[in-house]
């Protein structure tokens, strides 16, 4: 039992280690002994757990799906308002991205050339945000004129634009940026009756979870 | 003088032929066989041109540099109208980004991992898009309570946005695609009294010049 702790243990110290190694040097350039040396463990401990390079990348890949999942379930959970939950969920999304070495290497390699199609992780998202906005849409929560694949088009994108200019320079990522932007938008998306009710800064209960 | 000729149609072919190699492979994988034999010439002709992959890289970087800066030039000759230049380079440069080898290339070097930190294509776009922001708004262009800061931080995203979805889905990049975001923001961003003037497809000139 002490053993198979001390394996998830080290299982995970190896899946943050890559997750740092692949956001900063890229999948190709990342090597196994600079992980296993930012983990703190052997190379042959990393190859108990990882036959390889690729098979270490889809272990993030599917811990950030994971962490995405998470973020998005928890913001359906508290918010029965569609817009609202995606709000909050897009305000999570970012400060994961700036401060859950996970999440921000699974969505580099997402990006990553060589990894290319290799990953669902923006299509997770994408998909959320879809099915999202398409209830919100069912609700007459959405402005007179926009429908639910308008408002994903443009939260999509700038979410992915977030992501990627974030990596440079973690303002992008900011509470405070992504709050102005959700300000600015929301009354093109958000029909009359609904916008007053809408916290672009997010919910209360968003301040006081995990986003704080 | 033919001799000349040739040399720059080799060095031409070999920018094109890179930023072809770069965009699929990325910048550590791309071979500089791969791009020579691509470009249809010998490798000693290639490091005739280039010493090395650095160099080449930088070649592509500067001739999409170049391409971004013909596109936002030729909206705001085209354009007195700062909003409208900014809705016709978007289209202009997403219509590049599909169809300019350069173009998307140097795009995804500068989102390259290897390259980090070495290009300017991304800073030069958004310097742009804030510099004719600060114009409509210092011609009251802008929707009341919205600064130029605002309208920037939504467009550089969204644009950034679609530039990195569109390289693996290209309908990301398509003229209808940015149309329908320009008309979705455009209210929120305009002032009301230019709102009516502007076209989301793209001005006139647009649509007949390089656009098309």
């Amino acid at each position: 039992m002490v053993k198979q702790e001390r394996a998830a243990r080290t299982r995970q110290a190896l899946i943050q280690a890559a997750a740092a190694v692949f956001a900063e040097e890229g999948f190709v350039t990342a090597s196994l002994s600079t992980i296993s040396g930012r983990a703190g463990v052997s190379n042959g401990a990393l190859h108990f757990h990882f036959a390889n390079k690729s098979m270490l990348a889809d272990a993030v890949e599917a811990a950030a799906t994971e962490a995405v999942r998470r973020i998005t379930e928890a913001a359906q959970a508290r918010q029965g308002e569609p817009l609202q939950a995606v709000v909050d969920a897009t305000h999570a999304l970012m400060n994961g991205l700036a401060h859950d070495i996970v999440l921000r290497g699974g969505f580099e390699l997402a990006g990553d050339n060589a990894r290319r199609g290799e990953s669902s992780l923006r299509a997770h998202w994408q998909r959320w945000v879809e099915d999202t906005l398409r209830r919100a849409q069912d609700e007459g929560a959405l402005a007179e004129g926009v429908s639910w694949a308008d408002g994903a088009r443009i939260i999509v994108a700038a979410t992915a634009g977030f992501e990627v200019l974030g990596g440079d320079d973690a303002s992008w990522l900011s509470r405070q940026n992504i709050t102005r932007f959700w300000e600015v938008i929301l009354p093109s998306l958000a029909g009359r009756r609904d916008l007053h009710g809408l916290v672009s800064a997010g919910s209360k209960q968003q301040v006081n979870g995990s986003e704080q």
